[in-house]
């Protein structure tokens, strides 16, 4: 064997969701916004002026790093643009978890920490949540090279209150706490509130979710100036430029239009709302979603079983065949359409 | 001091070139394009469907990938697509060079190569170029991690001949070669005319120059399955989406349009050879360039002096700091107009 293969980086990939793409399919299962983005999002690509194309993006991503800051109300140094949550986070693994002691995470929750942790040959150690999927504050209080949880956690959708992040990095004042806030959007808590106490925090944030724009891949990180710039540093040493022109300028504009934002968000709720009337009438049981998807398990069929029926009419939810979450299956909050026909399609197989 | 200040990666990153945005500029400093993209991009983006940006791209960048793979006459799985030829070949480094012995490449070359190196602390030797700036090929027989150049080179323009090239990948058969190719479209040989013969070459190319698409980040390497399907899961461990669908759509168009592309490249090439001319009468000795850059050096006047002579008249072209080339510009080759707005500068301070 040529020796050049023994020194190939070994790797067990994350496997994201199918992205299938059939007429008249209901997808349910990768967390996207069933709503357009923003009209002012058609303005900008519509008009485009192509020849932009031809020159380097900023390479600072100025303008969406000045707009995410003053939505947020934060300087333009505490806040890092990367290409889709992902790449924020996966830089941010890159950053700051060098330490020889383990990092900290739940053992269900968003199943690409463990993989960049083995990406980047990180020490790791996974929490268990309790029976009811939630997660114990204590539990983090145990030497580490940092901690991150997402809240909501996913796929349970379960909020953790402000006080309990808040003793999570009282705890871990040594380290750095990431908060994943994927889908905070959707009527929870912030720990953004508490970034002008704690320098060792950092809040994460995607407009693939709330601002219907997983096409666009834009991810971001707000944290203390010293923690942007460490990861603005490790960015710029591995690519210049990384968002590009129409990213760029779609995103301001995603960011800039509230009034919409706030409009399809409060839809979703209010479909995800009913959704839970719903399935709970279906015999369904599930957590306390604040979240775009349900994290549901029925009292007598076999989520597997639901969601092979589901997918051959075409629906298409999430199912993992992991432990503890075996019998649960994740399903996205549609149209209220869309809705409507998972609903027809579960009273047919239940 | 906290202790996770101790952990954070300390990096020195890489300096891109200016980016001024000022009217009237002649941007000369980063080697884009002087002309827009093809037309077919204009069409895709004035009528792009924004309903597409709510759903995440394909992971596979599957229309791209396959319209690269058709241009170029390969299989679907000898192609590799990134986030401009830095997120290539950053991914590259991640996967290929983790051996402890060191990675080999010229000590004038892009700037970036000892930047990842430094990021995934990978060991590097920097193996110096003759005093004509030349790769010699022999230099690359010594035990190493891995080999990587650029052909032509970078800064240099210089142009590697294809037998050379393949000495390099038969004396080290037990590496991975990198071939990194962001500027062979402007007359050069390739070596993806080895990679039948060779399973551990990688050549990498980009869209930012001779396509116009800097804007875009596309980029791209082309390699035997097994180099291929090692980045693609390495990849998939950092983040599962890395182009856009913006970028998918115009990239398939830009690679489509093989006659604007060598309408485009042709005019630039021309260009070069009246600029070579017209560089020479003023005095100015340069290598021998092959790229959409000339590498220069003026006989009497300082490099630098003329840098921030033309810079002072919104002329940008680039000047490195650093030993062996402190003398030199690196002039990207502009439209007719633009080339005659710098000769007309450079007769002032001549």
């Amino acid at each position: 064997m040529r020796e050049w293969k023994k020194y190939i980086r070994k790797v067990t990939p994350y496997t994201p969701g199918e992205q299938p793409n059939k007429e008249n399919m209901v997808k349910l299962n990768t967390n996207e916004c069933p709503y357009p983005p923003t009209p002012k999002v058609d303005e900008i690509m519509n008009n485009f002026n192509t020849d932009l194309l031809r020159l380097y993006p900023s390479p600072d991503v100025g303008p969406l790093v000045r707009a995410i800051a003053h939505y947020y109300g934060v300087s333009e140094k505490q806040v890092f643009v990367g290409v889709g949550s992902d790449d924020v986070l996966g830089m941010a693994f890159l950053t700051f978890f060098n330490s020889e002691k383990p990092i900290l995470f739940p053992d269900i929750t968003y199943s690409f920490y463990d993989v960049w942790a083995e990406l980047f040959r990180i020490p790791y150690q996974m929490i268990p949540v309790n029976e009811q999927f939630e997660i114990n504050v204590d539990d983090y209080n145990i030497p580490n090279g940092g901690v991150i949880f997402a809240n909501p956690n996913a796929p349970t959708a379960i909020e953790m209150p402000l006080e309990s992040i808040e003793k999570i990095i009282q705890n871990n004042q040594d380290s750095i706490v990431i908060v994943d806030e994927a889908y905070s959007d959707f009527g929870t808590v912030t720990a953004r509130d508490l970034l002008p106490k704690y320098e060792n925090l950092l809040v994460t944030g995607t407009f693939s979710k709330s601002r219907a724009m997983a096409g666009a891949r834009i991810g971001f990180a707000i944290g203390s100036e010293e923690l942007i710039t460490a990861m603005q540093n490790v960015k710029f040493a591995y690519n210049s430029y990384t968002m590009n022109q129409p990213a760029i300028l779609a995103g301001v504009e995603a960011i800039n239009d509230d009034a919409y934002f706030r409009e399809i968000r409060d839809k979703i709720v209010k479909t995800r709302e009913n959704a839970k009337k719903k399935l709970a009438e279906m015999g369904f049981e599930g957590t306390e979603s604040r979240t775009n998807f349900l994290f549901v398990t029925h009292k007598t069929v076999p989520a597997k079983e639901i969601f092979d029926f589901l997918k051959s009419k075409d629906i298409y939810v999430r199912y993992w065949n992991k432990p503890r979450i075996n019998n649960y299956l994740r399903i996205t909050i549609g149209t209220d359409e869309e809705m409507e026909r998972l609903y027809q399609a579960l009273a047919e197989i239940l």
